[in-house]
């Protein structure tokens, strides 16, 4: 016989674990799918504005969030969830390994999926010089000449990182100007020739079979649109991951975002959204802000079970 | 002949000081104008659900945003807030010393005043026996004996989330009846011998020097006035610090808080708000929410001097 959970948090980033937190404070059972530990916040590299820590790496923060959960009373288990649908009052979600979780309520923390820019061969490239997360694949270009597609503070955060080990960094913007955190901008430009900004410029063409051979450019750098690097590295922005929430019937914003009140509450009984997910912010959406609307999703799915108990 | 700030955050709250931290990593010349270094944080004891941190007091929490605010390079000043004006583009803000501080912007992060018995000792013991937030401190409290003094909805929802800890409450209320939402005292009664209410009853003394010992009730319980506790919470509501907010002309809700839009933005250019003085998570206000709110007041007005240096 399975467990019933009092809630099931999908997604385990600074909103879910945050969610989880809360939830094993308020005595509720507690299930975190972890979609992929950490999520945006363990990928960041060094976080400088999680407010009472000057400098940490996102994933120690993120490891902090996780034991906090755990010692509130969560379950995390490290499958994602790839459906939930409700069956009379109770939600049934199913992870990536088939199994079925039941729980009273829901909270949705999935975060966003990192924008990519649609080219022939992106995909089968991706991980073979093709890359989304510096934290991640940067360490490997040790050394190496590397491009960065972006132009706001994403992306000059990694090229920040990126700095630590490529010897050279072309960074390819759309516009002509960049989007970043002034303070990130100054660190960057303190670094000299190490990294060049092809402002106006497009990637066209990514080049490469089994690896990663060149890229084609919309504008000539030294005279030729043809872009030899050992790596390309995008960094464009990102989506919410809504495909969970729209097969339980959440009413989206205009923007494709959970629509929610302000205490994180969709419009379906005991389904809260948090994180990435929602426009709580607007367009600001950091770890911190990511953890507070965690916190308030989980006193929501709280609220909602203390009201359905009183109605019996 | 004065610095001009490009902001002035009234508060060194969890908000005030987050926005500090924000702020300075913006580049922004930044002054904290202390009100109560800590604010409601500095005074809640023992904090559980500062996401990554398991336990941790209150004041030294502040003390690490306080850290973080003058590393980011703020600069605090112990004075409160008493005035602020707007002349021209510039806002003249007065502190209790008498200095007057010019800034391009303000952030509001007053916070609220908690409503107080009145009693001596009060203050002394607060955070060792007296609280005035079941959310922060009620989990300290797991198997023992604690008294609420109140009678309206936030005692009694108080009360509900006590008892997920709490063996025994003891609900002293000065009426002969609670004004609380009725699902919620429902709610309260379901909870049997657990609560017991103590109607026609004040508080008339709180005896203890390090540590809470015992109250003084005004009318006797099992023959006595002298009641035993081993922690006493205090739900008589809080009001928003909104004199500021209203000597600038700042538009308030129908609640008494500061209005502003989803990045804290308020109706008066160059003013935002965050903490304790917005709704943005309706009731739920925590340490979290007010950083998450201090960290958006902060980028709002830092947008607003973007656009006002591009519009010249």
């Amino acid at each position: 016989m399975s467990t019933t959970y009092d809630t099931i948090i999908i997604g385990a980033g600074a909103a879910g674990l945050s969610a989880g937190i809360y939830a094993g404070r308020y005595g509720m059972k507690t299930l975190i799918l972890s979609h992929e530990l950490g999520g945006e916040t363990a990928q960041a590299g060094v976080i400088e504005n999680w407010p009472g820590d000057k400098e940490i790496e996102g994933f120690k923060l993120i490891f902090r969030f996780r034991d906090h959960a755990l010692a509130s009373g969560a379950e995390i288990i490290n499958s994602p969830a790839v459906s939930a649908i409700r069956e009379g009052e109770l939600f049934h979600v199913t992870d990536k390994a088939g199994a079925v979780h039941i729980g009273k309520t829901v909270v949705l923390a999935q975060g966003s999926r990192r924008r990519r820019l649609g080219l022939p061969n992106e995909e089968t490239l991706t991980g073979r010089g093709v890359h989304y997360c510096v934290t991640c694949d940067g360490p490997v270009y040790g050394g190496k000449t590397i491009a960065m597609v972006g132009g706001g503070d994403a992306s000059v955060k990694g090229i920040l990182l990126a700095a630590q080990y490529a010897s050279k960094i072309l960074f390819i913007v759309r516009g002509n100007e960049l989007r970043a955190e002034p303070v990130n901008v100054e660190h960057m430009r303190a670094l000299g020739d190490k990294v060049e900004v092809l402002f106006d410029t497009e990637v066209k063409e990514i080049i490469g079979t089994n690896a990663l051979e060149k890229l084609v450019i919309s504008k000539p750098y030294h005279d030729s649109t043809d872009l030899v690097v050992d790596g390309l590295f995008v960094e464009i922005g990102a989506e919410p991951e809504t495909d969970i929430a729209k097969e339980l019937g959440v009413i989206l914003d205009e923007y494709g975002y959970v629509k929610t009140d302000c205490m994180m509450y969709t419009n379906v009984p005991g389904v809260s959204a948090a994180g990435d997910l929602v426009n709580h912010f607007g367009h600001f959406k950091q770890v911190i802000t990511a953890s507070a609307t965690g916190t308030a999703a989980a006193t929501a799915v709280f609220g909602y079970l203390k009201n359905a108990r009183n109605e019996k």
